[in-house]
């Protein structure tokens, strides 16, 4: 099979997948979902078209492995996942498990001294049980009592779905790797942001993943009337709150690789007439380098409480995650980045913003991750897309840097 | 009866019809709802009382007159409204109006050259309809075909619902005073903010009632997601909205006598890891004087423009409201004033944020208005309250002042 027959028949199957959703009219495939049957049996399929012994596992990933050289073999992974958050688009996860069964399939005409094994991770976006990386985690075998006790909106905890799908929460601990015998992971995913097309690029490494701070502020003041209380004896907490963002911006601006957002922002009692009494904002600061971020969330947090004092307003921080940066492993992505050149791409690096299996698998093994550019930007919405171009590019270089690592 | 006995009465009144509502455990009561004839039934008790003869105008007005010395005798009106928002306090309006009787009250033993019209006003907060001054209007033989067809939640017509009360709206015209036989109106109400109480004063007079404008101004850039979007290549709607907010508060602070607010604020989506793609915020201006409103108005929305502009999002602005200034009539004011420092009050000048019924009797004759300080600045609220020496001082102030003016 050509690139070129090959390329279109990832994209076909990025279609065929994202025709197969739990909901009428769009797209959304959650952890187990009935649909998640139909997903395996195309996978299965595909799978075996590359040469692949398929098997799923009691978390439901589904995975698909080469044949070794002999039992003791190492393996080499390359995987995402193939749920989706509400309304998605037909490319984030998937296509980078799509992927990875195209390149398996270039390659499944050699014997390597590695196994390959292709993942299809259950989940990852932690929609139904509001827990991400479940897929991951059992594969790294990470997955704990609490994650299984968690539940979904119907009541029913994850050890329940996985064994009302026909799987056996007993069998999950089979579902880990040994940490000795996997040499290394590789996630292809798209962007899901402006950089690569930014800078009119197909492909980019990912050197990490930033951490996280995210946090709820609440200013509260005096709600009154705004016709009859004069400028300065206001307790106006949306002044307070608004000066706030923009400090979050500035903050945001000045620090390179600093992410810093305001997504939410909600006034009380939100009337055009009223000075409003309450603001509640969230707050979510990322950087590769967690003590950047940290001081930047400090900085943050004394300017809202200057700003509170400087208004008689009093101020309410709550942080809801900490989550630390994931270096991805060095040598592994100097030599992807090494491979990208090799077929003419800049090997530029696009520290990624969002969460990724990866972040996991970090904790199993080297870890290394491709960017595809992201048209527009956008992801996590049915307009989300690639370029062909784009993705002959990433199989390309997916093939020669899996033929070299499987060689070990 | 002693001037404590009375101001007693005022308040033990203000409790009274407090507690006629239409909804349970709060005091809402709009425009001629059902419990608008128990309130009618009390003033009529009350306005005897006081000496006065009561009637029923066709916009449910309850007016009670002192017996003039002859039939072409000018009139002089003291008033307020006997509505309330939903929730209200029971001094908003109310005590104007009970104010006003026991000023008729004090005065019921002597027979003056011009009439005293004590007018409960009907309708002044706009609430039912959505339409404000329903009650001054038919005073001032304003209402028009516009304000009759205005309809409520129900469906509801004015027209139908003034039949519906028992009362005729082709006897509306007979509700209008003729212009050339009003002398003047006295309107007392609680200032609803927090200047006389950071003054530490008890009472103030009003030079005018600022003229507003109304606007909703909405910001579009682009949603995206919080983690892969570089700070420099977003276009956050969230981030120009506070700008903008930041101006309203500098530009309020900045400009003597301005009132300027952002009450209202909503974000779409409103989820904490997306950057905002749409902000739609209302803008709230007054003062005194049209020209410097109208000013700040055009800076704002300069700003608004250059801010949209520097990050490349679209601004719609809407205006909803245009009102200019009243001036309260200066002569009458100044007797007002007189009468203040002569009971040992400074006379300080209050500019009025809110709109009263004042506003509409202007139209018609001469007006003056006296507010008392508001504990906490508070109103439009069940904890709106009044000081018993603050009743007590404008009782007298009103008498004094009124018996000047009845001798004309």
């Amino acid at each position: 099979m050509t690139l070129d027959a090959l390329t279109d028949e990832v994209l076909a199957r990025c279609e065929v997948l994202g025709g197969i959703s739990e909901e009428r009219g769009r797209l959304t495939r959650t952890f187990l979902c009935p649909q998640f049957r139909a997903v395996h049996e195309h996978l299965a399929v595909w799978m075996a078209d590359a040469g692949l012994r398929v098997r799923m596992d009691a978390a439901g990933n589904t995975i698909g492995q080469s044949k070794p050289r002999s039992n003791r073999s190492r393996i080499f992974l390359v995987g995402s996942h193939v749920d989706t958050v509400p309304d998605a688009g037909k490319f984030d996860g998937i296509l980078g498990v799509v992927l990875g069964i195209a390149a398996a399939k270039l390659l499944s005409d050699r014997t390597f001294s590695r196994r390959l094994d292709v993942i299809a991770f259950s989940e990852e976006e932690g929609v139904r049980f509001r827990t991400p990386y479940l897929g991951s985690l059992a594969v790294c075998g990470k997955l704990e009592a609490g994650h299984l006790a968690a539940r979904d909106a119907t009541g029913a905890a994850v050890s329940e779905a996985i064994r009302q799908f026909g799987l056996d929460p007993a069998e999950l601990p089979l579902a880990a790797y040994p940490p000795k015998r996997v040499a290394g992971y590789l996630e292809t995913h798209i962007e899901q942001g402006p950089v690569l097309e930014s800078l009119d690029l197909s492909l980019g490494f990912v050197p990490a993943i930033m951490g996280q701070t995210r946090a709820w502020l609440t200013f509260t003041g005096q709600a009154g009337h705004a016709g009859t209380s004069p400028m300065l004896l206001r307790r106006d907490a949306l002044a307070a709150g608004a000066a706030f963002v923009s400090s979050v911006e500035r903050v945001g601006r000045a620090t390179e690789g600093l992410r810093a957002t305001v997504g939410s922002l909600t006034v009380l009692p939100n009337v055009g007439n009223v000075i409003p009494g309450e603001v509640k904002l969230s707050l979510d600061v990322r950087h590769a380098n967690d003590e950047i971020r940290e001081q930047a969330v400090a900085q943050l947090h004394a300017e809202a409480r200057a700003l509170a004092k400087e208004r008689r307003l009093t101020l309410h921080l709550k942080r809801t995650l900490e989550q630390a940066a994931t270096a991805c492993d060095a040598g592994l992505t100097a030599r992807l980045a090494r491979v990208m050149e090799e077929h003419g791409h800049r090997a530029v690096p696009v520290v990624s913003g969002a969460g990724h299996d990866a972040v996991i698998m970090a904790g199993l093994c080297p870890v290394a991750m491709l960017f595809l550019r992201s048209p527009g930007g956008v992801s996590h919405h049915p307009s989300e897309c690639v370029r062909r171009e784009d993705v002959k590019a990433a199989l390309i270089v997916m093939t020669t840097f899996l033929e070299r690592e499987l060689t070990g």
